[in-house]
């Protein structure tokens, strides 16, 4: 397994030196199977002048609460002076862990902060995923999570889902069929809450069933809940980790980690997050972070421990835009596009998912919909094994009330031309 | 390969459910091996009142440039608005990345951002490291270093060092004979300039030599270089990486990858450091980052582009404080030790290392050094293969002199009572 070919055999040259034939030979077998996120590549083709963009997950930005976030940043560096700018802990700011250990009447000890929640889910593939190994995903699922998991070369096997998310009852048929032959998976990746990309929720009582199933099979259960706080209709449920901690009745014995974020309640820009898991879990995290990149960014996690006092109301303020957002985007949905083309209905987060008839590919149709200024991202990538190709992401997080109505014109403008 | 074992077969229970036998069992085997950082377990039993340690790392805090920092955050939140708090680009805040650039004379496209040069060493370890491959190291080395690539299950040959760092005549002697058994090395990892953890030098024939010899055998180079600026005496040396662009006479064909970060020229608390190498392993580097967290947080970029007009004047300042705080650690070993115990004499940087007599357990006197009211770190976890028992790593970078003096003192009487 050479790399670079040696320059030469016999005494080292002057010149400049044939290195070569190729450093990409150099690159790790995992690296090999890494690309770019086809997103990021699809986003550029849609950031054209003029184009509505629907494409992009991002957060509104004029939502952001800069005079507070100016002022959390002041109010660290007095408080803290030196030690807001020194190294710190790799379990990360303790006044932090232990709100988020609040909410869910943990131990600080079971909190891990990371750099973003790609960070905790790129620690927990490391920590839990062998070569291998079956990691169960949505179909469609998280693009961003394949992308941590792919390094550690696991196989996925996907969950049936429906309009309600997984479809438990297909779960169980899939776990008992590999069972049967003897395969067991490593683990579960779910986002139960206004689930990246499709806007859709998991019920109480599916929520409840996945947690059985996967205890009674022996499968560790990531949740992912970046949006679970920005609720913007109906009732607000149990997350799988309240569950499994109710079921294991011990922080440390529960099988369901999990994972949340305050990139969608405050800012992304300060890269935010963490993880909280029983201990056999989280001792194995503090270590693979340690040597990930030492801690998150100190004043940072002092900056977000500020900003806590306001974090009620600043999800007040995006649940209400999120919601008014949303429902415009339905409502011009429901106006514009034509018959066949169904389209989920969230209950909260920032997505909402597309669906043309069989047969039309949303990949081929995108430079269409470019060229009538209006741009999405394709399903295709959101799915670990393929297919989805007439589906489509759409976010209404951070357009205008004209931007909404104008997209979905030329977006059912798009949609009439391809059907016909 | 089971992890948790099943709660049942049967129907499922409705009382807290058996789960287990334990979760440990689903760690990866890549987890499996990594290890609580023996300093940070040594570092436990030396923060005790009264003791003073000079076995953190830490760059001194009083020299932070508070006020500069303040006005940056100030600065970068006025210029940029909600954009210094959104999501940003994976490759990092390009007018960063250009003035990085434009000390080796590259593009900026061949600088990725990381957090903290910790992540720079995680994120090429994954790109690079297949499991069983040969990584030549420092003996002793950084242990942060080590600690990032085990996950990816390299095997260490370590080059033999001397006063003069690696002895690169040992290590043309050792490239051949791997090659003669058929075994080549994947990467070389070196830290030049005023190694952690010895203080030690690289001379300029030395670095010429190891970069060609490198090419001539096809094995890439890891040049880690934190303390670079941080020169107080002697001439500065070209950098490994200059060395390999002249010799390759291309960017994109440089074996040589080099790692720096503003953690000892600025603050460490903002992780803000970066990576430059050739297109072939910034393309990886950059997609790996990506799954690993997305973007280095913007605001922290943009406050450190902010601070680079100030850092000329806060290189000036710290390097003043480390000669003077390195010279009279030197003067009061010179005063305290006894005959037999050595000890290096940095050019730059924040360390040095003493070498006790042949017998001497420096872990088993640390106990006794901690009771004489005075810690370090003993030498042997930087050892990659073990060895190094009679070695210790001491930091003058923030000590006041009276600590220095009274330390060194107490050092100097213990090892009195070692040596008998």
């Amino acid at each position: 397994m050479r790399c670079m070919t040696p320059a030469s055999t016999g005494p080292v040259s002057t010149g400049p030196v044939p290195i070569g034939p190729d450093l990409l030979a150099c690159i790790s077998r995992r690296a090999q199977t890494m690309t770019a996120s086809a997103i990021r590549e699809i986003l550029k083709i849609t950031q054209q002048p003029d184009v509505i963009s629907f494409a992009g997950g991002l957060p509104a930005p004029e939502l952001f609460p800069l005079d507070a976030v100016r002022q959390a940043a002041e109010t660290a560096l007095s408080k803290y002076g030196p030690a807001a700018l020194q190294y710190s802990t790799t379990e990360g700011h303790l006044p932090l862990r232990e709100w988020i250990a609040g909410r869910h009447g943990i131990p600080a000890a079971n909190v891990q902060i990371v750099t973003g929640s790609q960070q905790g889910l790129d620690l927990l593939g490391k920590i839990l995923i062998d070569e291998g190994d079956l990691v169960l995903v949505e179909a469609p699922t998280y693009l961003g999570a394949l992308q941590s998991f792919q390094p550690y070369l696991p196989r996925y096997a996907e969950m049936p889902t429906d309009e309600g998310g997984i479809d438990v009852d297909a779960l169980a048929t899939l776990l008992a069929g590999l069972a049967a032959q003897g395969e067991k998976p490593k683990l579960l990746y779910a986002i139960p809450n206004f689930q990246n990309p499709t806007g859709r929720t998991l019920s109480l009582e599916r929520r409840r069933r996945l947690v059985e199933l996967t205890a009674q099979y022996g499968v560790l259960v990531i949740e992912d809940d970046p949006y679970g706080q920005l609720r913007f209709s109906g009732e607000a449920l149990p997350s799988l980790y309240e569950i499994g901690l109710e079921l294991a009745g011990d922080v440390d014995r529960n099988h369901v980690i999990y994972s949340s974020s305050f990139s969608k309640t405050l800012v992304p820009g300060l890269r935010d997050a963490w993880v909280e898991a029983a201990a056999p879990v989280i001792t194995k995290l503090i270590q693979a972070k340690q040597g990930a990149d030492l801690h998150t960014p100190t004043l940072n996690q002092m900056m977000i421990t500020e900003l806590l006092p306001l974090l009620p109301a600043q999800i007040e303020t995006v649940k209400a835009a999120y919601r008014e957002r949303g429902a415009h985007m339905l409502s011009q949905m429901d106006e514009f596009f034509p018959a066949g083309v169904t389209y989920t209905r969230p209950q909260g987060g920032m997505f909402l998912w597309v669906t043309l008839p069989e047969g039309v590919d949303t990949v081929a149709l995108l430079p269409r919909a470019v060229e009538n200024k209006v741009a999405y991202v394709p399903g295709q990538p959101f799915f670990a094994l393929g297919g989805g190709a007439n589906t489509m992401r759409m976010s209404y997080s951070s357009a205008t009330p004209e931007q909404i109505t104008q997209g979905m014109r030329a977006l059912g403008a798009t949609f009439r031309e391809a059907l016909g």
